[in-house]
């Protein structure tokens, strides 16, 4: 958090405005170097800055497990550096597509993340009234979130609903990065015996990370994309969108979601 | 739009389920060749994705007008290729930071900007009763909108407050390319006498786009974050948030905003 000044104009009779402080998330620049060199720099809230790196690995399929990574150390304010250990490849580049086959429905996107999942058994059985339940207990956690309105969040829930893990950030894919970088190091990757909720839309990009995690299921506030649900679909990871209220619509993984 | 089967659990009562179509919004990678070289991936949703690859040229600081581009071609439905005129450099690479000044307040992200930025006379004034009125008019344009609550949206509006230009996309930073591609071929660039409003936070990415196309103001929905508001003042943007109703914050530029 910081403050800025702003001025509050009220416009619903005489135009009238007032100067006060106002606090708002902050939002600066972080570079990751793997290795010496330099793989991604993210704008994002400061904080957690080396679970935001270590997740971001993990999402990648660069890192698995803690023992990957040798190292992990915040250089200065902009920079985490990460040192894996030996034999373990660096991120591969991003998906750079040449191909004409997946301009509208994203196929060779779908096999490249599927492509990059660890092999792992299917995930339980996860409760409908869990779930629905999760977006009060996600805002409940986000301690920062009634002061700016202006932050995404991410919570990492057991099978029964509890948070074990809430992050916040400017940027939704970087809160959901923090939390998985904290359950790498907490030991608890694949995270098969947990829900990640997030705050927003479920994106491709969230459902990627969300899969590479080996989460059950990826819960949303509001509406995935087609190819989100595809993500989800191959990845074998139950996809809830519109978790509002006491309902939910389940894209992908119903069949794992109970019921009774 | 596509649709996907989605089974609806309402967890009210007795938890009830049943299955459906359900309409989303699409979700496809580009990539954006420039003389051959691959300079960007971006997940969007298809459509004017010419307009979305020049726009992004624009925000890089790579075109400037109409003549900068020689062709702008979509060679395949995931693949545009663009030319630009002799002279004109390709995009720099994007920023990376190595110094240590900026990790918390990000004032290197912001001189980055500043230096990119077009020489431009200072902006209009803009009337405090017609952007609060943005919001509401950008939701009307917004067809796709009340089918799916999925997609993102940005408008350009007059002074006075008429849309000349509103695109959604699943991507915040994509609907602003496109607004911006359509502007610069339309030859209404620097967009000195229009508003960009953008249906939900300012953000640091947002708000760069924002001052390289030159408009007069940016308005959001939802909060600027700390870094949006710094850029926004080095550019002599005016940047409002929290556009709702009849009020609304103006982070940067507030001499400019008319309350008569």
């Amino acid at each position: 958090m910081d403050s800025r000044r702003v001025t509050r104009v009220d416009a619903s009779g005489p135009i009238r405005s007032v100067e006060r402080p106002d606090t708002l998330a902050v939002e600066a620049p972080l570079t990751l170097r793997v290795g010496g060199d330099v793989v991604t720099t993210t704008m994002r809230t400061p904080g957690h800055d080396l679970d935001l790196a270590l997740g971001w690995l993990v999402a990648e399929g660069a890192v698995r497990h803690p023992e990957d990574v040798v190292t992990a150390v915040a250089c200065d304010a902009s920079t985490v550096e990460v040192t894996l250990a030996p034999g373990v490849a660096p991120p591969r580049p991003r998906l750079v597509l040449t191909s004409s086959a997946c301009g509208v429905c994203g196929s060779d996107a779908v096999d490249d993340v599927a492509g990059r999942l660890p092999a792992l058994p299917p995930g339980p059985a996860v409760d409908a009234a869990v779930l629905v339940g999760l977006p009060d207990r996600l805002r409940v956690a986000q301690a920062a979130f009634g002061r700016t309105g202006g932050v995404h969040a991410a919570g990492l829930f057991t099978l029964a609903g509890d948070a074990v893990c809430v992050r916040e950030d400017v940027g939704r894919h970087n809160a959901v990065d923090k939390v998985v970088g904290w359950a790498l190091r907490e030991g608890l990757l694949p995270a098969r015996a947990y829900v990640l909720q997030v705050s927003g839309r479920a994106s491709f990009e969230l459902t990627q990370k969300a899969a590479m995690a080996g989460v059950a299921a990826l819960a949303a506030v509001s509406a995935p994309s087609t190819l989100a649900v595809d993500v989800a679909r191959a990845a074998g990871l139950v996809l809830a969108g519109f978790v509002r209220g006491s309902s939910m619509n389940v894209y992908a993984g119903a069949e794992r979601v109970r019921c009774d």
